[in-house]
Parts: structure tokens; C-alpha cells; sequence
């Protein structure tokens, strides 16, 4: 398999992009990405996306997304693994790539939900889970990180108020992201103070949805003479499948499958967790923030909450996680969220992150998680 | 890259299955996959499938699957590009073996059609189309076939009769085939006097939609030791992409991404079409088994009629086609089509197609298009 680098990133801020279509949403992510890398064509588009079948009346996301980019390409197609459906993209573009299919190929993640009522969306997502064993019963996703979260604090001793810090960090990391869906700092008050949505996940533990699009170009290393941008690149890859009912796992508070996912990359990458200056994770709701530091080895079983209490994560910590503003407050366009989370890592090796740079960031991780666990995928990326 | 060879194979009728879960018929069909290579597991699968979100309210496929056949995954996505959803999710599972990234995989395609009503899912196969400038002015895909087959018409002088032999063959083909959803002997008056869905298509010039689930099992040709079935070779295997809307395209009656995708892989596979010894074409319409025919090289412009009139695609002529029943009789579960149609190469080139065996098969063709020609994916096949 070939090095693959990182040549051309680009997204659109994450809002209600009422006035752009699917369409123009991802074309500007993918312009914006081939710009970056001083490309006027693509070989082959990878589209990660969930819900814009029912959501946006149109599949087909690779012509489609084509056409507006003036593009035709070897290969277009769309990859869905429910939230995780970025990641698989881009790990689809990457193998192809790496194993000399392409020389060149772009992932662009998108999702369009604010078109659509909330309760439709809110259906959407739960196809997600185990239409026969959850959705069916009305189990919504946040009703299903509600059940582990409860178990989790009862397990472990942790009161709701320890899990502030995760989205506090957050919070504070998207006010200088100008991408990202919130821009307004969170207190402590305001966070424990917010409303209820099911019961212990209150309304500042859950991410909020949006629209956003975002691209990452990649390349043989071998096959590109000159980059005006650091070289990035990637250095571990692995994705890892879980039961998709909550129910069908032996041990619902950890994620074997970011733990598989996550040594794996590790493995490839030949670091370890230490050597990790960045983590961007999936903090759809708190708890899977928690259960995701736990698993890819950030901290001991049901002892991630510690380190929001000591500020490990915060930026100048230990292992800083959602630099941008994470799911959380960057925003979480659940198709496209996985390309977010990997321009970011881009943004941050190439020391762009402005406000929100991360000193001496060196090796960066992203982790996509889809459903609540069933489908887990871990990259690693390094400064070449 | 490693030679693939194709280890299983397994399929369920096409029908109404409404006994049967949309996991069900998936799993049903992976475990005659793996049953028929005698492996008790494999590493990844890659689902084929367009519209389970809307019409079954499940998505995120991989993991679904794969509890119902009791295995996790080193991967499990679901690939998505229209009509050609199976044989793009083929390609991905080819790409991942042949690269070394998995020494197994499984591709399964799977579609549930039969549990909406018609009307929604004509609207749901209008999603394949562009939903700005195709689908949001009402047009179905039937629609779009019938301009492009009028136009054919007028430019090439031929009549609606002169497409009568391809619905004909395909359902006398279908009729020892057990798992087609049609087994009845179609005449040409039967043909003619059909009723008008969208002039001049009629009643036998389109196909039928159904429920089902094919799963092609491949593995790298170094790792397998011993297989009790012949070993058939991936010889070739390309994808193309045209523009999404069919008024985006220079020659509305010239497939250009299926021209492209199948010199590719005729150049891989070191043939030229005269060394195809069957081609599963995508029947969808006549319209289209007739462009498919012409931009692959079986037939110059315009006149691929010529060869349903002169018997070339029966059989026993020099181009045999639809020889289980194609799209037109064995039935088009949209997502699931691509996946059926190499199931059928692969019986033929293992000389396991009983009464339709074409004699001497060793090199076949399957080519699957998403859209009204926008993705277009050909495979080739070899005795090894």
C-alpha cells in the first residue's frame, strides 16, 4: 500500500443553509478542497452521507454532486454507516488510493437536515438503530444514550454535573471557529440548569444537528511533485463493527468496537495513546464522549469524566479533544460530521487553527462513531 | 494488487417476500454465500442497497446484517449509487481484498420494495434521477427512458416491435431460472398489445420491481488453499460517471460512462467483447438494454435491435444476454440488481445454470447503471 497524504481541505460553516441545496452545499465543500490543493479535477468522489434520500428526495450523491463540480469521475458513489458515514468515505477514498485504483480521490461529507421538521429528523436518525428492536418500539437515539449514560453514572458513582466540562470545552473551543453551528460560551449554571430531554441527558449534553459539508482531497505521496500546504499524513486507518442494538452487546458501557478500531490504528500509526496531541471524538451526547476516551485508551473504565474534572482535555491538556468545538458545538450534520472531525485534525497539523491551535501538534486522531456504537472508525494523522 | 477469485455465491428468490425482514433476505442470502464456500465467517461486507432508509426505516446496514448472521466486522458500510448500489458495493469489496487491506470479504446487494405502494416507491426510484432538475418536474424514470427511446426511434428508424426480442428472451430465459420473479412465456402479440405506461414504452418493455438479496463472497487467490467449486477469477472491473440529468449529456443516446467502463475493464481482462461469452446486461428497459449493447461494443450505433431480431442475444448466439431472465424477467430489486446479475456470471462460468447453461462459458460480463446512465459499472469474469 502507498503513502497517502492530504492535499486540499475544505466545508462550509455548519447552520440552517436554508438558501443552498444538497448540492451547493457539497459543491462548495469539494471546490473548496480542490482550491486548497490547487486542483482542477478529482479522479474519483466518495460521498458520505445518511439521510438525503428521504431527507433531501434525491440519492445518486456522487453524478449529482458531480454535475455542480463540472466533473466526471472513475468512480462516485455514496458510503452510509448512519453517523459514521464520513469516516467510511473517506476510508473508502483512502483504500482506493493507497492501493493504486487512483492516484488522486476526494471524500465529501454532507447532510442537509434543517429542511425537514425536527420530529422527521428525529425518525430519521433512529434508522440508525435496530429498526426491529429499537426504532419500532419508539426508542429515539437520545432516549438510547440516556439508557447507558443512566447505567454509566450508576456503575461508576459520576453525578450529571461531572460530565459540565465536555461540553464547556467544547463550547469555548467553537467560539473561535467560525464554522461552527454555536458561537456563545456555556456555563455550569447553564448546563446543569438546561432543560430535560431524557432523563439524565439534559439538553446542553446533546449535540445539535445542522447543515455542513466538508471535503478532504487526498493523494499518493509518491505521485504528488509540490504542495504549497504541510504535508499531511495519514497513518493509521481502522474501522470495527459492533452488535447495532444496545442490547446485543455483552458490556453496554464499552465500545469494543472504538477499542478495536482504535488499537488498530495505533498499531498502523506505531504510536500510542501518549504520543496523541489531539483528539478529535464523537460527542454526539456526553457519555459517548466518555465511553470514547475510555475505549481508545485516554483513560481507565469509567474514569473519563476525570478528565474533564482536571482539565486534561482542554486545550493546553493533556489530550485535547474537540479543538474546533466538537459535535457539540461545531455542530453535528450527522452524515458529514466524520469529514469535519478530519479537517480539523488537517487544520490543526498544518498549524491553521488560529485561536484554537494546539502547540506542537504533531499527530492528530479523529474517531466516527455510527448508531450508538456499531459502526466505529479511527484515524490517525501525522506530520510527514 | 492480488488476483480475486469469487468463493461463494448465494441468493434469495425475487418476490413479495413479505414474510421476510429486510435483514432476513440480506442474511439469508450471506449465508448461502458462506455455506456455498464453507467459511463459518469473513472479515468485511459491503452492503449494496438504495432506498432500505425510506421504504424499510432502516439504514446503517452493515451492522444490521451482520447480527443476524452473528459476526462482527473489520468493516460493514452500505455503498449507495442508484441502481448500480450493488455492483459499486462489489467493487469496494474487491478493491479491499485485492489491495490487502482484507483477505475476505462479502458483498451482498439487498432490496424490499413490495412493503410500500407503488406510487411511493416510483417516487423514492425518482430520487436516482436529478431531484432539481429531473425529479421536482415530476418526471419518473420510466419517463426519462421514454424520451430517450422515442428519440432513438425517430434517429434510427426503428419501431416498437423491433424491440420485442429482448423482453422475449429474457422471459423465456426466466423460466428455468427458480429464483425469477417471473416464470411465463412472453409472445410477441402479448408484447405489442401490452398496455402504455409512458409512450412508447410499454407494459414488456420495462421491468419489474421486487424484494431480494444476492452476496457474492471473494477472497485473495494466494489466501485460499482449497475450494470445492471452480475458481472464477475477477478479471476486470471498472465504474464511470456520467452526468446525472440525461439533458446534461452531449448525446442523450450514447452511454458514455458505460463506453468507458467497459474498455476499462476489457483492457484489464486483456479482451475485446468478442471474447464475452455472456453479458448480464441492465435490462431496466429495452431502451437501455439496447444503449448498453451498442456503448459496450457489441453493436454498432444504433443498431443493437438488429441483434435481438437476428437471434445474436438468444443462447446459443454470439452474444447471449439476460440468461437467467435479466432485469426484465428475473426482476430489478434496484439495489440488489447488480449483485443477481453477477450471481448469474458466476453460475454460468462454474457451468452450474442448468437449462440456461450456456455452453462453454468461460469469460463472462456483468455491467449495472445507476441512474439513467450516470454510474456505470462493469465487471468481467473468468474461468481461472
Amino acid at each position: 500500500m502507498r503513502n497517502v497524504i492530504v492535499i486540499g481541505i475544505g466545508a462550509t460553516p455548519i447552520n440552517e443553509h436554508w438558501q443552498l441545496s444538497l448540492r451547493e452545499l457539497a459543491g462548495e465543500a469539494g471546490l473548496a478542497a480542490m482550491h486548497d490543493a490547487g486542483l482542477s479535477t478529482v479522479e474519483s468522489i466518495y460521498v458520505g452521507n445518511m439521510m438525503s434520500g428521504s431527507a433531501n428526495h434525491q440519492q445518486h450523491l456522487g453524478s449529482y454532486i458531480g454535475d455542480w463540480l463540472g466533473l466526471k469521475f472513475n468512480e462516485a458513489v455514496r458510503i452510509e454507516a448512519a453517523c459514521s458515514s464520513s469516516a467510511a468515505a473517506f476510508r473508502s477514498a483512502l483504500i482506493a488510493v493507497a492501493s493504486g485504483q487512483v492516484d488522486s480521490a476526494m471524500a465529501i461529507g454532507v447532510e442537509k437536515m434543517t429542511d425537514s421538521p425536527g420530529s422527521e429528523i428525529t425518525a430519521e436518525l433512529a434508522t440508525a438503530a435496530d429498526a426491529d428492536w429499537e426504532g419500532d418500539h419508539g426508542v429515539s437515539f437520545v432516549a438510547l444514550n440516556a439508557l447507558v449514560m443512566q447505567r454509566y453514572m450508576h456503575e461508576y458513582g459520576w453525578k450529571h454535573e461531572h460530565f459540565a466540562n465536555f461540553s464547556i470545552n467544547a463550547h469555548q473551543n467553537a467560539l473561535h471557529n467560525p464554522l461552527a453551528r454555536f458561537h456563545s460560551a456555556l456555563t455550569f449554571e447553564k448546563y446543569e440548569n438546561a432543560s430535560m430531554v431524557a432523563d439524565p441527558i439534559q439538553l446542553f449534553d446533546a449535540s445539535p444537528m445542522g447543515d455542513g459539508a466538508a471535503a478532504i482531497l487526498i493523494a499518493a505521496e509518491d505521485a504528488v511533485l509540490t504542495t504549497s500546504k504541510d504535508r499531511i499524513r495519514v497513518l493509521g486507518s481502522a474501522a470495527a463493527t459492533d452488535s447495532i442494538a444496545v442490547h446485543g452487546r455483552k458490556d453496554p458501557l464499552w465500545l469494543s468496537a472504538a477499542e478495536k478500531s482504535a488499537k488498530q490504528a495505533y498499531a498502523q500509526a506505531g504510536v500510542t495513546p501518549q504520543d496523541i496531541d489531539l483528539f478529535e471524538y464523537h460527542d454526539a451526547f456526553t457519555i459517548m464522549a466518555s465511553l470514547s476516551l475510555e475505549a481508545s485508551g485516554f483513560a481507565e473504565r469509567g474514569q473519563a469524566p476525570r478528565l474533564a474534572l482536571d482539565g486534561a482535555i482542554l486545550p493546553g491538556g493533556r489530550i485535547p479533544v474537540a479543538t474546533r468545538g466538537g459535535l457539540k458545538a461545531r455542530g453535528h450534520p450527522v452524515g458529514a460530521t466524520g469529514m469535519y472531525q478530519i479537517f480539523e485534525v488537517i487544520q490543526q497539523l498544518r498549524r491553521e487553527a488560529g485561536q484554537n491551535q494546539i502547540e506542537n501538534a504533531n499527530i492528530g486522531m479523529a474517531q466516527n462513531i455510527g448508531g450508538s456504537g456499531s459502526n466505529i472508525i479511527t484515524h490517525i494523522f501525522g506530520r510527514a
